[in-house]
């Protein structure tokens, strides 16, 4: 079991820069999020697009920012539980918290944050008939983890963005055969991918089906096959697959936490703008996530919301005992 | 007269983000300080010392975050009128403003909003029997705007810090005569200033009196004799003076503000957190001059200050528009 002062569910920028703000209050910080590496939307979406509007950047690249408030952060040893997703919660007697991921992590803390940004991101699934009976290990699947699972194998890829495009040249190699489905006949990716994906169309390499949709799937166990058609002829195809990967892309869920008895507006959690607490004592609510009168969904506020947060947070966890705030250019930073 | 949207009251990092919220927004800022240069406390007090709590930099110099904030409010054409102070105020029967600078300086604006931080900074004066009658020209200042206006003459400087020592070191070469009144044995500056005055005085090329306080002033007219006490023999010695210049510090002063009726508590502007607006609509503070529940004296804190604030203004300077926030990730930012 992992104990920690606060537990913060999200490690995109306002979760990071929750800690070093913690941290000056001397208490520890230990991070949950379901993506597989911290930063949030910024590392998983646009890594590599400049930002313009951080107080004092006058340009910055997400990733770069991701990585500064990592550096800010470390003099106060967060912990980080990745790739799981916060499932259960319980408030204890005492007034703290357990909360179980869906891996099974239990982590005890004092006082709990949510920074989920917009919310777990979960892929958009396309509504097409059967789906569902080939998830889960019988060829359908939303995301691509290990490329080499696919090696030898038919693999049908269905979407017109950056991920639909980078994995059909990614994976032209590696499997046996891969058709590319596309609902229209422009593609919504970088160029220079799109002229990639068209050379391997040309060259034969892939078999690219335009102007299409998925219609359904079939099999007996698993998948077997890919009925796709045509947009304006209404002509049907089939094409033999072991695997289905619709890339849709990812729409933002709020998940369990819905089912927490936090008061839910809109999808985002209300909050008292005080200090950021939410309806239940000891929890609290920062950045995209939260909502309350006026809220902008910018980083530089959950800035903002991380610290006034922590100190309330503190007061928490410390009932009775004053703090009195001391200024890093003062004192600077000590490490604990 | 200057025509502006958003006349800002103070250019220290905050105010100066509010160009840069204020400009996505498409309204111009003009910025009035008493300083004669942007960038308040942290250029004029420590624009060399780190910080350590700007979110996204482990550590910057407060110089450069000055630098920064300029360049990313450069845009937005910012006007600026610096070494002023705003002494007065008048709102308009149309809701708009008209300000008055301490040099006659006009600004006619929509929105004010007060940027202050801890106010004007205005000389610490020693309690010394009769210092007023020579001031304004008659030999008492209590800073050195233009060192050669000492050039040969008499001075006496007072004080212990840094501004002491450092004038001390420059005036050395410059005036006839100069004697440095230190009230206790050791000096609060930098080891190496400390070293160069010993130096100075082991040399005679400055009178040194240590442990000892200013205790009078007289002359006719002008200044011509500055009368020093020790503290522990109580012996009292005169100096011959044209100039007297105690060097004792800044204190913050809220100033002419306290004037307009502004709900004032503690010497911080009341402000309402959905919007940081004043009981006055149409004026706002943002930064270290306002005050509210639980309020931390962060310049993170008013970076999100200036941002609901801007947002706010717009409404308050177009009612009935609405406006749907564009993010600069996606969007970029247009020089307007």
């Amino acid at each position: 079991m992992i104990s920690t002062d606060i537990a913060i569910i999200g490690a995109g920028p306002v979760g990071l820069f929750a800690i070093f703000e913690a941290g000056l209050l001397k208490m520890r910080c230990h991070l949950v999020d379901y993506l597989p590496q911290v930063g949030g939307q910024l590392s998983e979406i646009y890594p590599k697009k400049p930002i313009y509007d951080i107080p004092g950047y006058p340009t910055v690249l997400a990733q770069e920012l991701i990585d500064n408030l990592m550096e800010q952060g470390k003099p106060f040893h967060p912990g980080f539980t990745l790739g799981e997703r916060i499932e259960g919660l319980e408030k204890r007697a005492e007034g703290d918290f357990v909360l179980t991921t869906n891996m099974g992590t239990v982590i005890e803390s004092k006082v709990v944050v949510i920074a989920g940004g917009l919310g777990c991101f979960e892929p958009r699934k396309p509504a097409v008939t059967g789906l569902e009976q080939f998830e889960n290990g019988r060829g359908v699947n939303y995301m691509i983890l290990d490329p080499e699972q696919y090696r030898g194998q038919k693999m049908v890829i269905a979407g017109g963005g950056d991920s639909a495009l980078d994995w059909t040249i990614f994976l032209a190699d590696i499997v046996e055969e891969l058709t590319l489905v596309h609902r229209s006949e422009s593609f919504r990716g970088a160029p220079d991918s799109v002229n990639k994906v068209m050379a391997l169309a040309e060259s034969g390499k892939i078999n690219l089906i335009l102007n299409s949709n998925l219609n359904s799937v079939s099999g007996t166990g698993k998948l077997e096959n890919v009925e796709i058609i045509h947009n304006k002829t209404l002509e049907v195809s089939n094409v033999e697959a072991d695997h289905l990967i619709p890339l849709f892309g990812l729409s933002p869920k709020l998940g369990p936490i819905e089912q927490w008895n936090l008061n839910i507006n809109k999808s985002a959690i209300e909050v008292n703008t005080d200090d950021y607490s939410t309806n239940i004592p000891g929890i609290y609510a920062i950045g995209d996530i939260n909502t309350y009168t006026n809220k902008l969904k910018l980083i530089l506020c959950g800035f903002h919301e991380a610290a006034l947060m922590s100190h309330s947070a503190y007061q928490y966890m410390n009932p009775g005992i004053k703090y009195t705030m001391k200024y890093t250019t003062v004192n600077g930073v000590s490490e604990f």
